[in-house]
C-alpha cells in the first residue's frame, strides 16, 4: 500500500484496493506486473539522437530510412511524440526536450536538450526545425528561446499553426484564440 | 410556471423558482422585466446591411465611419459579433449569417442571408471577406458554399485561423486539431 500510494493520484483508499487487488490475484499476474515494472527500468533509456524514450538505441523512428530526416518536431516530452505519431500526418523525426524553460520552477535552458538539438541541426541536412511545443506562456518561452538559438543557421524554423481548435465553436473561445484565429487568418 | 417553463434550460422545478421569486419581489422589479422583454421585442430588429440584432438600423457598427468597411468577417450569430467585438482585434464590419446550411435540419443557403452578402460584395468596395463560421461541420460547410458563391469576384476570401487553441497543451489536443496544426504551421 505504501507504495502504490507514491504513484501519482493514487491516495490511500486506492492504494488500499489495489494491494488488495494483487493479495487476491494469481501469482503470474502479480509477478508480470513486477517484471513489466523491472524490465521498463532496465531497458528503456534515451535515444541519443532525438531523446525520446526506446528500448534499442537509436530509436525506432530515428533509425527508419523511410522517415523524413531533414524535418525535426520538437516537443516537450515523450508523450508528444506518441500523439504526434498517431496522427500519422508527421513524415520526419522528432527532438524531446525533456521539458520546458521555467525559472521559476528552476528549469534553465541548459536543463533541456536543447544543446544537442543545435548539434544536430550544425551537423547539416536539415531543411525543417517544427517547434511543437505546447501553446502554454513555458512553450512558447521556450520555442522563442530556440528560435534565437537556431537564428542564422541554414534551418526553417516553423511552428505548428494556432487557432480555433477544429470541432469547437466560436461562442466558447478564449481572446488568446480568437486573436490567434483573427491575426492568422489565411486565405481561403 | 408555464411561460417560464418555455425558455430554454428551463425545467418544471426551475420555472417554479422564477415564478416564486417573481411573485415575492416588489411590483418594480417585475415591471421592469416585464418591460425589458416587451421592449426588446418591439424596438430590436436586423440591421438591414450586416443582419446583426440592432435598435438602430444601419446597426452602429455599420454606421460608424471609423470602421473599415472592405472588410466584412462573416459569422453565424449575433452572439459571435459579442465575442469578436470584445477582443477589439476587429478593425472591419460584420455579416451575420443568422444560422448554417443543414440540410438535415431543413436549413438551405437560401434561408440564410447569403444572397444579402453577396450583395454588398457586388456593390464593391468590399476587399477581403474573413469567413469567420464556427470550425464546425456546419460551420466548415457553410463556409465552403460562400466560397463558392464568391468565386470569381474581385474579393480576398480568407478563413479564420485554425490550430492549437492557445494556453491548451498538445497532450490534449484531438486528431483534427493536430491536423490543423501540423499543415498549417508557418514560420516562426
Amino acid at each position: 500500500m505504501q507504495e502504490f500510494e507514491k504513484l501519482p493520484g493514487i491516495g490511500p483508499r486506492s492504494a488500499e484496493r489495489l494491494a488488495f487487488h494483487i493479495l487476491k490475484s494469481d501469482k503470474d499476474t502479480a509477478m508480470a506486473l513486477a517484471g513489466a515494472i523491472r524490465e521498463v527500468k532496465e531497458n528503456v533509456r534515451h535515444c541519443r539522437t532525438c531523446y525520446n524514450l526506446t528500448e534499442s538505441d537509436p530509436c525506432p523512428i530515428c533509425a527508419d530510412p523511410k522517415r523524413d530526416a531533414t524535418t525535426i518536431f520538437v516537443v516537450e516530452q515523450p508523450n508528444d511524440v506518441v500523439l504526434l505519431e498517431a496522427t500519422g500526418l508527421v513524415r520526419g523525426v522528432y527532438h524531446v526536450l525533456l521539458g520546458h524553460i521555467a525559472p521559476l520552477d528552476g528549469v534553465e535552458p541548459g536543463d533541456l536538450t536543447i544543446e544537442a538539438l543545435v548539434a544536430r541541426v550544425k551537423k547539416g541536412d536539415i531543411r525543417e526545425v517544427v517547434l511543437a511545443t505546447n501553446p502554454t506562456m513555458e512553450g512558447e518561452g521556450t520555442a522563442l528561446h530556440i528560435k534565437s538559438v537556431l537564428a542564422g543557421m541554414p534551418v526553417n524554423v516553423t511552428r505548428l499553426a494556432r487557432g480555433l481548435p477544429s470541432g469547437s465553436q466560436i461562442e466558447y473561445a478564449t481572446r488568446a484564440v480568437l486573436q490567434d484565429a483573427i491575426e492568422g487568418r489565411k486565405s481561403f
